[in-house]
């Protein structure tokens, strides 16, 4: 008997018919003689219908509690999604009791909005588990020191999902989701991408930054950080398929190094078209133009992800940085009304058209080259490459936008992706 | 500085615009210098549609803690608007926080989907109060020793709302409804019914247990108890109204029997045409009776309005009573196969074509003959009285439903009530 966690998302909680074969696939699990916990999200369009209610009486934060209020709104959608499945599975003979966040308790920070997970008490749902019943937590929130209800932000019920995993050592925790697992990369580009059987954590933690939507980047460091082992599979098949293939389907996040010796060297290829770039020409080399850049531009809330600086020329360099292209206009303009001037520097140039594609593969480590096949199999293209950042495992360019499909399949094809590892 | 709690009911919150409208209200008391609390029901429809996910899950209770789950889903409504109208509150400038039943905490026993209200705390509402802050606290839900969500059933914002008034000690709790008072009788049938300026606690009862839907009896029974002063008013006159103009409209119910003495005889007239009248007859007249009747209509779960046993004659005697239409077929089989056979008795007739109307008031302690003054203009009107019970304030009639109407304006004229008290 193995303690298990399930998570589905939205769509998956979309109706009642969907909540019923929710509670009919726990009810499988439970029945071939799991400990239960299972983690719902709120039913689809339900967080959005609430917080266009919110806008409609207050379009902006008008108070400093206003996202507290947010939260204590938001929240309602979890806690009335877990109490339906509840209802549901009882309706199939489980015995099921749900919990918001704060019955556990899920402790938080008082960071409204984004909170982030401190603890978990297990000892209430153990009591439950041990009495042979199905335990509903609630995603996506928690409950800080005052008794204040907190919510994890969009997406915040895998990060939930993963962290009561890890409270309660389940031996794995499965993440439902609309797609059936993990690919060498999106399949409507390159249609002979791969699904990975698993994937190292740290490969996955690239992916979910660089744009691939199967997990929220957060539970993918929890899930890292108290090694949770992860699948991710979909909630679409039949929900009476053989539990032993359902346990070996989707994607498995692994920890385990060995596990990784037979992989291949890239496990996938990551894009997205989210950032614009900004580049501060003719700067003045001495020390501090960093963050004198950089400082202003964090200090208005601007996120940078990529960060090049270039050798100087004649006391003279090129500083470049990838923003989210919603922030471009603004960083763009702060830039050049009082970065610029200050600095001394030429000329604030950006460019939204471009598009970031990354290999990721923890097998990148341990071989040479990878970097260099990359950018030779894209120079084949004849495609120019703008911007660089590598990390252990991952080698990123920034390219012209219009060359990314392009780019993706190459690269799919030059590391043999489409062919199973095993 | 008076400490007043507002209560909102579910059409008062039915859409943003209306919710925006009771936050300007609110706005203006509290502008006004008073110290605002503010108790507000689900939006009108949300706790229907919440319920009706729960009966498509499972049509009818599966499991103990069916009803346990039935609260957390129906609570998430209150949250919601509560955190609603508090955002709404800080659009117009206000400092505004809202707390779920479990956040103050209203704690109440587990009686899931009927807790009752055991204590509240009130000492994280004054300190907000004390820093400026309006405070909103969720209707009809409380938590109970168990950290278990629980709601005080239909209707129950009401009780929360006067509970709340009586832990803070408030100058007055006003209940904002879609009707302007609480008038003789129902101007639908009695076009020249009258609102009252003010009606007694104990009337209110009455009026309340009788069928007038304006107030919730149990929240009635918690302001006797606490002797909170309770104002039903119109939450649809223009929010900008004068306040002391706004404060002394609706309907007081008061406790001083002073402020009685100079009203009429008969407050009002009350109806409920939701009743079925069953009768015993030929019972043998012996010890026990009662009990034996009733005993068995209680266990099955049926409660018992009027309660009539005729003189005996010739050592048998007929023994009649009132239930609720819906029971009554349920109520009638179980005394003819169980009770009947038992009893001795002759047989059981029933009847669901009655109403029951009273005249209703605390002047009636002190003045003879008001009792027989309903039957004659009863009488008058050629309407057969077929069961009669009487208490301190009012006197009940069964009569055949088709002349409900044509009783209950020959009584509103009898007792002269739309005429002015004053």
């Amino acid at each position: 008997m193995s303690l298990i966690v399930h998570k589905y998302g939205g769509t998956s909680m979309g109706s009642t018919e969907r909540i019923r074969n929710v509670a009919k696939r726990v009810a499988k699990w439970a029945r071939a003689g799991h400990q239960m916990v299972v983690v719902p999200s709120a039913m689809s369009g339900e967080t959005n219908r609430l917080l266009g209610l919110a806008k409609e009486l207050a379009p902006e934060r008008t108070d400093t509690s206003y996202d507290r209020e947010l939260d204590m709104l938001a929240a309602t959608g979890e806690q009335a999604s877990s109490a339906l499945l509840a209802i549901a599975l009882q309706a199939e003979g489980m015995h099921a009791v749900s919990y918001a966040g704060w019955q556990v308790p899920i402790r938080t920070n008082s960071a409204f909005t984004k909170a982030r997970i401190e603890s978990i008490d297990d000892k209430r749902v153990r009591a439950d588990l041990d009495a042979g019943r199905v335990v509903i937590i609630t995603g996506f929130q928690g409950v800080d020191d005052e008794s204040n209800v907190t919510t994890l932000g969009r997406g915040g019920s895998d990060t939930s999902a993963v962290a009561v995993a890890a409270a309660l050592k389940a031996k794995e925790c499965l993440i439902y989701t609309d797609v059936d697992g993990v690919y060498t990369t999106d399949p409507r580009v390159v249609p002979e991408a791969r699904r990975l059987q698993t994937v190292s954590f740290e490969e996955m933690l690239e992916m979910a930054s660089l744009g691939s939507k199967v997990l929220q980047i957060r539970s993918v460091e929890f899930a890292g950080k108290y090694k949770v082992p992860l699948r991710v599979l979909s909630s679409f098949t039949e929900w009476n398929i053989d539990i032993h293939e359902e346990a070996k389907s989707g994607t498995l996040i692994t920890f385990e190094e060995d596990e990784q010796m037979e992989q291949a060297v890239v496990s996938g290829i990551a894009f997205n078209r989210d950032e614009a770039k900004i580049s501060v020409v003719g700067v003045p080399d001495k020390p501090g133009i960093a963050y004198q850049i950089l400082g202003a531009v964090a200090e208005a809330n601007i996120e940078v992800d990529m960060i090049i600086q270039n050798i100087s020329k004649g006391g003279l360099t090129d500083f470049s940085f990838t923003v989210h292209r919603n922030d471009f206009a603004r960083a763009t303009e702060l830039l050049k009304s009082k970065v610029l001037p200050a600095l001394g520097a030429t000329e604030v140039i950006g460019d939204t058209k471009i598009c970031k594609v990354s290999i990721v593969g923890i097998g990148m480590r341990s071989h040479v080259g990878i970097a260099s096949k990359m950018f030779r199999s894209l120079s084949e293209e004849g495609i120019n490459i703008q911007m660089i950042s590598t990390s252990e495992i991952k080698t990123s360019v920034v390219i012209d936008e219009k060359y990314m499909e392009l780019a993706v399949r190459a690269l799919h094809k030059a590391f043999e992706l489409e062919q199973s590892a095993a």
